[in-house]
């Protein structure tokens, strides 16, 4: 009997899946948003899917995969784009998806499973108190909280409180280890940055405890610019407002708004950038104050003046943001991809002024103000005419030697997506509470390979993924 | 018939108060927090105190003090310092305190007559919706609303949303004119800035509509260092946290802690410096891991884990920061008084420094962190050791000389308490809401004297004010 056989015996009862097109298909996240990772991850599948329905079923799989040496590789839906929750090696795709129950709910605080899909838990605290979380991707309405945290690092509501990484914007984690009995471990403070952010090589988040803000009808806004520096100083200054009230600032160039906003087009003239906020909706007043200070600023949507029907057709504003840009992008031209870059403060319109002259429509801007350290700052994901693997490192290497870091959605491991660097807290957590390496293998380089040398410029390629 | 006895007869029916000693106590602010205020105002006195009941009322009022050419100086209760709210020319002090309704509560929004208290809007608010105000003085206990816009800049909550002045933070204002027949004009956007911060000298507050924020049940926590420096540098980081939720940072030098904060006197050394917080009870554990990431930082207190008899004893942590540090120096020392100071980013913490060394135990120091133009920066409140007017002005230069402008709280004039220059919108609007020039007469020097030169260094003196 093969290790997997004896597995399926072990998990008898438990939800299974192995018909190996649905496996497949629950092995991949939207790594296709970059035509390396394309190359390098289109072949990867797991062996089966187990989806737990409580801790207790959890910790039956993880025993079992344990003693029997499979790899669990920990997904949620899969909305990640750096093929953080793909399979490297095979073996199990633990699905989180069926625990997704919101336990508990209080003024500034929301406990829930990890499975549960974030916009659903923002239903449910809206409903109970008028509260919302912090912070949400634009995939919210199909991503989940656990993946979120464990592949996310910010997204809609980071212009007012920063990142994920940022203290006090996770304020617990329940997280079980990979050993021969799995751990129980209630995470907070310091602790939590062993876990997050760390693609679920080094522990299973099983339940979460957020923060929550007020809650409120945001009003979707697009404030046209014929130069796309104006719509970037806009943001910039609407970003410093320190009474003004918005939860999404996004600046994007001309042509990308006409051409990739399909339902929003009429508004938008191919040669508009705009910028994409949310803002309260008693912050209205005071939001068109503003917007008349800027003689080329013009306000092209509110959505608390739509007509009924375009209420009904039209995406949410955060769903045209963050990487719903570039899905849509990728929509109207699959041969498109995108980078991520830190603007730093607090020279971020020179260094867009600087990117933008240098590149132009090769690659046009796509920037997201933020909350950073402190300071209101942009990301950039701007949009990549690819042409060939070659140009596109080119291009990151211009970013770099401009003083703009690149955050590589082009790599599926933790230290060559994100600093370059080894996080030792990761590592050693990992040899704690996942001793035999089972858990999303090949995804953390100084596991792998401690001797990885990250200023060589070479490519980590995971054996795993050698293929004849 | 004198004018004041046809206008007594004009308002018969509303209440009316004349005695002499009572409405000289209605005519008095905090003006005694500084010696100078004390020398030029302490003799100041309206005729009369009148107190409508409704905006019909208050019209009846301005339409008999127009007609018979009678200042009218509008206050809530008197919590300024400034000496903003007393009557320079006499006249009718006009009392808005019984104009005191919580109107509307809906989400982020509350709508208010201008004589509400502060705290007691918060407990409607609160009450309705887990809701609060954003920013509130000191003395929000005491405070009116429509006084803390017509005389304050901001205070507890400034840390999350600037200052009154940021678009926002103020939704709508109804203001009547001084006019033959009062209009009653409905300001939102741009416009509010020809009321707010106007000493009520062009127009009457008679309504606010304020945002709200999520309320929580704060948690008041003192950090103590052995070094003033630490406690700044604290300060300024916890303000530069993005995801750690507080209302309140506030680092106080020492013996200032120990000698002024009586009740709190046990758990504070004399050499101890502190930096007072509100906290969000969610943030505690993110608050106690980024506390002690700073090897001098000691928690002294901490509300949520104290005992039911100190938490009956002890004032709220937003009375021992802003002005009620000094309120509390008074008590102790009457000879103190203190000054306004701002440290501008970046380099606020090199400017505390610079003062610090320069003043020592001369002008303690007590910072107040706020978001200032979308930055973490901090006002000084520092306390004066006062020996003459003379000296008093010599701190002052040496502050401004050293890059940390004064925002004088020895003098009773907007232009010289303020930005040193003329407003010219709140001049114009004067123009037309006040033509008589009737409104709290003497305190816009703009109105009183065109030709004052505010770059002369001499101080301006209202003929009113001239005694033999």
């Amino acid at each position: 009997m093969s290790a997997l056989e004896a597995l399926k015996k072990d998990l008898d009862g438990l939800q299974i899946e192995d018909n190996p097109q649905i496996v497949k298909q629950k092995s991949r996240d939207f790594f296709w948003y970059s035509p390396v990772l394309k190359g390098q991850l289109d072949h990867v599948t797991g062996d089966l899917v187990v989806t737990p329905k409580s801790e207790a079923e959890l910790i039956q799989v993880l025993k079992a995969c344990y003693a029997h040496d499979i790899p669990v590789t920990t997904r949620g839906t899969g909305t990640g784009n750096y093929g953080q929750a793909m399979p490297l090696a095979g073996g199990v795709v633990l699905s989180m998806t069926a625990m997704d129950r919101v336990k508990e709910i209080r003024p500034g605080v929301v406990v829930a499973e990890a499975g549960a899909i974030v916009s659903k838990i923002d239903e449910a605290t809206r409903a109970h108190s008028g509260q919302e979380l912090r912070l949400h991707p634009s995939t919210a309405r199909t991503a989940t909280i656990g993946g979120f945290i464990a592949g996310g690092s910010g997204g809609v509501g980071s212009i007012n409180w920063g990142g994920l990484r940022d203290l006090g914007n996770v304020i617990r984690l329940r997280v079980l280890t990979m050993e021969a009995e799995p751990k129980v471990l209630e995470m907070t403070g310091e602790d939590l940055h062993k876990v997050m952010h760390a693609y679920g090589t080094n522990g299973i988040i099983t339940e979460v405890e957020m923060p929550l803000t007020a809650a409120y009808d945001w009003v979707d806004v697009l404030v046209g610019f014929d130069d796309f520096m104006d719509a970037a100083v806009f943001g910039d200054a609407l970003g410093n407002q320190d009474g003004l009230l918005v939860k999404e600032i996004a600046p994007i160039a001309a042509p990308l708004p006409h051409d990739y906003f399909l339902r929003h087009q009429k508004f938008i003239r191919k040669d508009q950038s705009v910028v994409v906020c949310m803002v309260a909706p008693f912050a209205m007043d005071a939001f068109a104050a503003f917007t008349r200070r800027f003689k080329a600023a013009e306000m092209l949507y509110r959505s608390d003046m739509a007509s009924e029907a375009d209420l009904k057709s039209l995406p949410p504003a955060y769903e045209l943001a963050w990487n719903h840009t570039t899905l849509r992008g990728l929509r109207v031209d699959p041969s498109i991809t995108y980078l991520q870059v830190l603007y730093p403060f607090p020279t971020q319109i020179e260094g867009v002024r600087r990117m933008t002259e240098l590149l132009g429509d090769e690659v046009p801007g796509h920037l997201e103000f933020v909350r950073f350290d402190g300071k209101i700052t942009c990301f950039g994901l701007p949009i990549v005419r690819y042409t060939t693997e070659e140009r596109l490192n080119e291009i990151i290497r211009l970013h770099e030697d401009n003083g703009c870091p690149i955050f590589n959605p082009h790599r599926y491991t933790l230290e060559e997506g994100g600093m370059k660097q080894t996080d030792a807290v990761q590592l050693a957590f990992k040899r704690e509470a996942d001793p035999k390496g089972l858990l999303n293998p090949g995804k953390m380089i100084a596991w792998e390979n401690p001797d990885f040398d990250f200023s060589s410029n070479k490519l980590f390629l995971f054996p795993g993924l050698h293929r004849d």
